[in-house]
């Protein structure tokens, strides 16, 4: 079953919004067995939409809209759909009854343009909206599936859930997508299609796509199946076969991020951290403490972007920093072992490096990062030349201190010093 | 003028990707006076592929394609719009010798499959692709003009500038878009809404998005227009009267971030800042550090996610926790004005405050954040209760300090204690 996204709104044809909606959207169809085969977005010109919507159901078995449900005179979803397939618009005085109830509680009247919100397709279905004053609508024509969904998010998603995937799963579709999510650190995304692609040949049913994001890289590789039990079973064995391609660096098949990981072995070994970052400013403490629970774990840190700072709050001699540069291996062990001594943590790490755009030398080029960490016995530590932008390079060094907290727990005999 | 753009390119139909150059493309048409009405995604099959391209050119002047120019298989935008447009493909010798000649600066020999990207419709002007091997390509017919970029976005943005720019200027557009970019702290969404809809009826001609994000609200007010003067003129009425509505939260009317406008004052004034944050666990000093050159004016923080480190690396005592607890008043001003003290900052910031989801009280309820300021003469500190999830509530609470430091310089008689 092939569907089409259409997403309503003139403000989504603008440089400033882009409609996420349809990633939701997407994920959803998919694993009820529906393959989107295009996406559009429209503003709220009739002639377009109408345009739109007739295309869609050319090409399409099921058209998805989100958006142009709301009571004013720019939300002209339900009217071009009514026009397409030459039905007329209903007063539901059931969904009216329902929309005033709901201004009642929050202790208004209706105002009379909310009035359009209970119109409906004839012949189609009403997909009640919890979670606000637009309910979806559902049609079935000549072979073809409808679904109208309002475009606020929380709406979209409350309704997708409770009303349209039960439909769906009534239909009786054949295949459904299966499908992995490996995350990689420690390769660039080109390195990772090296090691993996060979596999491509041995599944030709099976399909992959490769992700370069700020928390690393993303493998997601999914089979269109009829049969549950081979499809998990040959993704298993792609699966196996992708991890013994990606070593170590593969850290989770299962979609965690970096940050749960090392919270999950922070917690199994009882361990706390604490960290000391100067060139990545706060963004690696700010990656840790965006989970919610990891005040368990996590102790705090300092940003000691200042060198005056790495002394007085961390530790750091000012002689080393004289001597061997902010930016060091040294500075980054001292940096480690400084601040888990300061914060009585189990383990410590340390960030220095130059993210650019300028302050770099021949010797010590922009992307250059030292990354050190500490325990109670030993030290470590990490040179990088990451590529990319200032931000890009953050982003590398915060995902990197976090993975030297994996690899401490997970392979220690590797380069302890 | 109206244009459709199309973004080719299957990885754009899973739940994992979606197409941002359309975002540029939007910017840059609108700027040179052509509008956009519809969008499209496709993949790469070539019965979708040729279906959306003889349907935008039904309904627009203009078709940007980006996407679909690579060497391999699924690489079909040039043989569909050749097909659609009853043209050939030709090889072209000197883009063929650019390809190879690219594949020699790099130390390799040119694999034979790129050869299909010297193949050029009949007819079209080549738009030389500065920044990889793939040449865009520009064909007008009927009334019609067709563009094809690479999908790549540095390439994409390299032709843009360099090829299609400079060719849309030489054709005879009457109106264009012009633009204001407004950026507000410390009101809802809505509240922004209400306080400058009363506005757009005094300039019909004008439309205008808002937009909430991360950092901050956006008001992005808008004029087509064939007369420059008169546009410009209206445009700087309507910032003149929503700057009046707004008030002090109005931080820029020409887009800066809030982290520019902090950066800008604290320049201006030769002062220098240093943090102490709890709840917010980085953020603020990732978001002060995230602009290259701020170590001019930011010496560091200390990230106090424990209660034992706000005493031990701040200097709050541990008294004053016990008693205020630490989400406090008390604790907020003692943590800015102890980091300013260890730093030697001009100014310090304290935040402390519930992230979330767990953790809230009654008394104190998830989304409760306290932000102190200090210098050498006064602390102040302001008590918020942000709405939304821990990633909501810490970007509020980060905004919100830094907006603290604006209103210090910007409005230092109000609320000092």
């Amino acid at each position: 079953m092939k569907a089409e996204i259409i997403a309503v709104g003139s403000e989504l044809l603008t440089p400033y919004r882009l409609d996420t909606n349809s990633l939701f959207l997407t994920s959803e169809l998919n694993s009820v067995g529906v393959r989107v085969v295009h996406k559009a977005v429209v503003g709220d010109t009739p002639g377009e939409m109408y345009s739109s919507f007739r295309h869609a159901l050319d090409r399409a078995d099921m058209v998805v809209s989100c958006g142009g449900l709301g009571p004013t005179d720019d939300d002209r979803t339900r009217q071009t759909v009514a026009d397409l397939l030459g039905r007329k618009l209903l007063c539901d005085e059931a969904i009216l009854e329902k929309i005033r109830e709901r201004f009642r509680r929050f202790g208004r009247a209706m105002p009379e343009i909310n009035e359009r919100q209970a119109l409906v397709i004839e012949g189609a279905t009403v997909l009640p909206n919890p979670k606000g004053t637009a309910p979806g609508q559902w049609i079935e024509v000549k072979g073809h599936i409808i679904v109208l969904l309002p475009g606020v998010p929380h709406e979209l998603r409350a309704l997708m859930e409770a009303e349209v995937k039960p439909r769906l799963a009534h239909l009786d579709i054949r295949e459904r997508l299966f499908t992995r999510d490996l995350r990689i650190s420690g390769l660039f995304e080109s390195d990772v299609e090296q090691r993996v692609s060979p596999l491509y040949a041995a599944y030709p049913e099976s399909d992959t796509t490769i992700l370069a994001t700020a928390r690393g890289i993303e493998l997601h590789p999914s089979i269109w199946s009829g049969d549950p039990g081979k499809a998990e079973k040959t993704l298993d064995e792609m699966v196996s076969r992708m991890a013994l391609a990606l070593g170590e660096n593969l850290y989770s098949t299962r979609g965690e991020t970096m940050e749960e990981i090392v919270a999950q072995l922070l917690t199994e070994h009882q361990a706390t951290v604490a960290v000391a970052e100067s060139c990545t400013g706060g963004l690696l403490s700010e990656r840790i403490t965006a989970l919610s629970g990891s005040s368990a774990y996590f102790l705090g840190g300092v940003v000691c972007y200042s060198n005056e700072l790495k002394s007085s709050l961390v530790g750091v001699p000012a002689e080393m920093i004289a001597a061997k540069g902010a930016v060091s291996s040294e500075v980054a062990l001292a940096l480690a072992d400084g601040i888990r001594k300061r914060t009585g943590a189990t383990i410590g790490l340390g960030i220095t490096g130059v993210a650019g755009p300028t302050g770099g030398t021949l010797e010590k080029p922009v992307g250059l990062v030292h990354i050190g960490i500490a325990d109670e016995r030993s030290t470590r530590d990490r040179k990088f030349q990451f590529p990319g932008d200032r931000e890009r390079i953050r982003n590398f060094a915060a995902l990197n201190a976090l993975d030297a907290v994996r690899r401490h727990f997970l392979f220690p005999a590797i380069g302890r010093s």
